[in-house]
Formats: structure tokens, sequence, C-alpha cells
């Protein structure tokens, strides 16, 4: 797991609100790999796809019909998504099911307080 | 300027929370390109300092030397920034200033809502 994406997860924040300190420049290249996991119109929606499954979790197998990609693009974004805290993997059997971490969510909020 | 700024600076939202709707192929396009605008440390730091500014805006010729970049670096990631609705600039005399749009922040925080 990447570095920003574990500190959100274990509750160390990165950074203050953009707008209530000048960012550092470490800081300001964690907070950039963070957006970058969302700067991808394809992960954007498996984000959406995920966080509106209806158990509140989805199968990587269900994933790729609706995102139109074929399932290794699918597998890469869905990983990238996970090293950037933003999703969470459970493997089961064959397949791998993943959930939305909402920390993940909030800190971004967080930072774009205005 | 790009339509998913213009879009938000006249209020209209091309997205849900992605939370609450599965994102149709073309806003995961549009709220992509939101994101991209800001998924580099350059940019980041850029409207952290214009956040910062002690009054409220700030002009570009105080914001080269912070960010350690050419003054055409600096102007190229100024108007990204402008283009995706996160800043405004106002022109006066040979220098331009910029302020940043609080209504673009809350935008992508009604967006990243979990």
């Amino acid at each position: 797991m990447a570095k920003a994406a574990q500190n959100a997860v274990q509750g160390e924040r990165c950074c203050e609100p953009v707008t209530s300190a000048a960012l550092s420049e470490g800081d300001a290249i964690a907070l950039a790999d963070t957006f970058k996991a969302l700067a991808d119109p394809a992960r954007l929606r498996l984000l959406s796809l995920v966080a509106n499954a209806s158990s509140g979790e989805a199968c990587a197998c269900d994933l790729v019909d609706p995102v139109g990609r074929s399932q290794p693009t699918v597998s890469h974004h869905l990983s990238m998504l996970v090293d950037a805290g933003f999703l969470s993997r459970e493997k089961r059997g064959k397949w791998a099911w993943y959930r939305v971490v909402p920390e993940r969510l909030e800190f971004l909020r967080s930072v774009l307080v205005s």
C-alpha cells in the first residue's frame, strides 16, 4: 500500500486543509498522488459502482461489464484505488471483493474545506 | 474555460456524490478532468498559496519563488487551475491576480460525500 494511503487508513493525515496553510512540497506530492487515483474516468466509475453495490461490496467479476474495459485493465484500476486507500479488498475463492473506505473520502473532503 | 468548470461556476453540477449513484461515462470524464487539475504537486501548492494570501488574493509575481518553478511553468499551472474553476483571475496592469473559488472546492466536497 502506498505511504499516503497507509497514513490515511491509520488516521495520520498528511495535510491540513489547503486553505488553512501553505502545503509543503512533501505534503503536496503525497496529496497529488491521492488526487491522481481519482483523475481517471474508469477509476471514478469503479469507485461509484462499488459504492452503490446493494450489499455494500462488489465482486471484481461484476465490475468488468459495466465499465467496458478488459479484466486486466479493471484489475489494475481497482488496485490503484486500493493502493490510494479508497477501496478495501478481500479475497474469497478465485475472486476479490471490494468495499469503499469512507474515511478516505472524508480525508479528501477535509483537505478541500474552503 | 473548460465545460466542467463553467458548469460548476454556473452552479450546474455534473455529478451526484459518487456514493449515491453510479457515474455515467460522460460525468466520469468531466469529473476526472477536475481531479486532474489537483493531481499535481505544483498546482496544489499554488492553490494553497493563493488560499493563504493575507489579502485573499495573490499576484502571479509573488507565486514564482515559493513554488521554485519558472514563470512560464507557474503561469501554465495557474491557467489550468483557472480553467478547472478553482481560481479566478483578474488582470491589473502587467500582472494577474488570483483568488480561490470556494464554490469549486465545495463542489468537489459534495461529490466525495460518503
